[in-house]
């Protein structure tokens, strides 16, 4: 009843890198991020501010976040901005606050690097280097990172297939690092009531071919702070490692995505929602840490 | 005509019709398909076959997911197909058979019309009548069943936006009728991993926006039976009011969308994994009643 | 250095149905409105109002589009609009206005027809029946127009793949009806400059696929009056067999679409740089036939 | 900072931003490649291999795309690569083949640059640097080639918006470099007939709204060599200010995008059609100037 009149360059066979495959190994890697580890029974939360913009800033996000359960601490200190005369990060200063505030909270720091020429001096100050979704497809990028010994967290593109995500993160374990962790963070689609569309359907995907710890952003997923503790939830429930999320003392004083950024106590009341999920899934969140009483 | 209750961070000045709208009315709709509530404490899970096949088939599967705890049975008598030369349904025959597989069961069933001249005949097998999401954009349709006294269940069209689902919602409640369920089913984008991308924050966006009940059919979502778990978790994480499910008794033999159509015991499965979640999110799933033992 | 897990959903093998294909039969199909032969080596241009609003708009807008040059005289009675608020199209009305400028300009009419139920009605009035992108899906209307021996002109869903177009037309020729004309209007994507993105690639690939012609609507494919002369031009030059287009004797006062639509004087420019690119792909646009002088 | 021209059917007040505005200057922008102006009124076309794989197979190609008229040759010798097991380029080793040819047949040549680290080798043997469509959001590497004094080839990402692809070439044009040809290759999209869907109405809208020449790349926009002169005629006919294709000596030995080289032959026969379609817009291409007799 049909015919097919030539092959077609689309219709691929969809096959997975051998590096990240989850046939190519036991077991699921753990990725330990200065002794968190992520990947194991615990849902780790990452959380902070998009963007360092003071050590007032970061010190009052980060206790905050502490207090609420985080585990690890984000914050930008070079930040990818769509226009020329966007707030474009603090830079390496930035880079010291944030080593400086890990110190005092102990929580280890995740950041992002957008240039192959940042790569040592952010390996100097963060313990897990951030390529984000702008750079998934920074070949150079990927590579100069798989050659440390470092963890990576590393974001699906806004536009990336999952085949190419895994290949994405096939160019790093080929260089020898295999301390990757993947972020589904949205894609772009024709929907504009949100910032991205969140593909949760991404973590059981992931999970299932690869042995790579997976996370959710539901931060940049859905760019919307009232939505953020709907999509975190079902983002523990889809099976999610880890969840990295956008917190600031002051949201409405924020250089960068401050509407999408949960308030302090926001935050706390969605650790304590997450917890029950996460119980229901089997998995865990630990109980906060009161970095302060 | 319509009410804009808030800011959107699409640039679109993004405005809610009125009769669908939230603000319009202080209470959240409560949809009852002959006594089974949708939009209150419970999550109700609706399931059954992609398409009525036979007697036999319909009333093992029925009886299997009324045993796992589902509310409502689903099943195709007429089914929109992308080829002329697959398998169009049995029509009349198969709401007959509904219909007594309904009253032997004692569920209730929700099924498919296509065309305005259909709707009077379903209209008198079904207890709830449901418009796919090809149709979605089809008014005529969506005036017929909007003239009658009967639950709707409308199915986001795989292309709309949260806007456009909303005002194929609003052709419904203009004519009158407002028991309608709203229900996300997967939208089209560039990933082709999986059928569709399910876009689980239409559920936290259409419950703020509207006061209808919202319900997510993971099966569609995703394509892959391994995946509806997973993602029927998440959904209820979310929010969503039910689930609709395909389930077969023999998905290896189905006429149409076995490979996303669980099957029964991972059905039975499913749903003691989906109380937890429920509960986490202080919500209920009614223990399953079995019809025989 | 892969791994291929799973059978994927989406890799099917492309496959063109077979009334529809190419290698079906030897000439590719022409369609006749009336006597207006699309598919030969004239560029047919069909062109009027989005909707029938009044004999004096119709009549002043096929007067203006005849003397330009157009073949085929377009306008919607029963209009399928995303609100239920917005004007919904004259109806029966709408059709005999269509059905006396025909006789007296001479111009073959060309309506769309949204429900099963009315096409008695529009097969009674119009030269060609049009099944517009909101029911490429639409099954049963698909076989309805398929039964009838009057020209369809079939449009691209906005979301549909050009292999679930082709079948849409295959659900038309397998009920005996060969006259279909395919028109590529835009698909949705997450470009939002334009009102959608004109996929010309459809020109070529549906020409090398299936014998039947192809037409573009460059109106509701960029959504803006300004750009459609270079979507126009870029059409023909692809190898379309046709256009359809909006002109309105007075845009700003449009009931619908005014913003697309182009000023009798446009169009008229228009249709000569046509002629031009036509001539330049051995193609042909015949000279105006001034209906008065 | 911005200047809004026009009002935009889509719903975000769009923003045009100032260095690249064309309200900013009187007159449109014209690139000098080595003495081949873009931008005015002849059509210039960039032909050359996928990646540079030998001198001899850049010699062969080379000859043959200036043989049919090809006034700039392109080729790539660092290639971004989905999988890191594909051919990753020859490096240096290749853009010194490029300089060596260039010399020998009076073309300029333009190659990608995908590294910060790489710009000043690029540099050094390039006539025109490619930024390509993986990096057009690596914002580092445009205000690298934005601080030098030669022109960039600067790729839509295949996700991009037009908003965004205005802002990357703000980020050049910022840094003083005003040297910028925009090329649409391209987007992602739902259709996998195609291996992106070619944007053709970027064409008008970039040429609009911004001062710079607009050229496109109907290869990689399609990925299919039978449809290259179809939509390559389609993008002049649409207003293009230029085209750059893939051509290979031997397309079924190339070791990356074989499939939508042409052959030397089928070039030839397309810049002899272009031909027509520019006169027919009152643009030129220029007479093929034998590079051997």
């Amino acid at each position: 009843m049909s015919i097919n009149p030539f092959n077609h360059p689309a219709n691929e066979i969809f096959s997975v890198p051998v590096r990240v495959s989850r046939e190519s190994r036991p077991d699921m890697t753990i990725v330990s991020v200065n002794g968190v580890e992520i990947g194991g029974t615990e849902v780790v939360v990452i959380a902070g501010p998009c963007a360092v913009e003071s050590s007032e800033q970061l010190y009052e996000t980060a206790r905050a976040v502490k207090n609420g359960g985080a585990r690890i601490l984000r914050g930008g200190a070079f930040k990818p901005r769509s226009s020329p005369y966007n707030f474009q990060g603090l830079g390496e200063e930035g880079l010291k606050m944030l080593s400086d505030i890990s110190r005092e909270t102990g929580l280890p720091v995740v950041t992002e690097v957008m240039d192959t020429r940042q790569v040592e001096t952010v390996y100097k100050y963060a313990d897990m280097m951030q390529v984000g979704s702008r750079n998934m497809h920074n070949y150079p990028l990927l590579k100069e990172v798989g050659m440390l010994r470092k963890p990576v967290l590393l974001k699906r593109g806004m536009m990336a297939t999952i085949a190419e995500f895994l290949l994405a993160a096939e160019y790093i374990l080929n260089q020898g690092n295999e301390q990757v962790v993947l972020c589904e963070r949205g894609i772009r689609t024709f929907e504009n009531s949100t910032r991205n569309t969140l593909d949760l359907s991404a973590v059981p995907m992931l999970k299932r071919l690869c042995h790579l710890p997976v996370i959710v952003d539901p931060s940049h997923g859905t760019g919307l702070r009232w939505m953020v503790p709907s999509m975190a939830k079902a983002a523990v429930a889809a099976g999610a490692d880890g969840l990295i999320m956008e917190v600031h003392h002051k949201p409405e004083e924020a250089l960068c995505d401050g509407q999408q950024s949960l308030y302090p106590d926001e935050f706390a009341q969605l650790m304590t929602d997450l917890k029950k999920i996460a119980l229901a899934v089997s998995r865990e969140i630990s109980l906060p840490q009161p970095f302060d009483k």
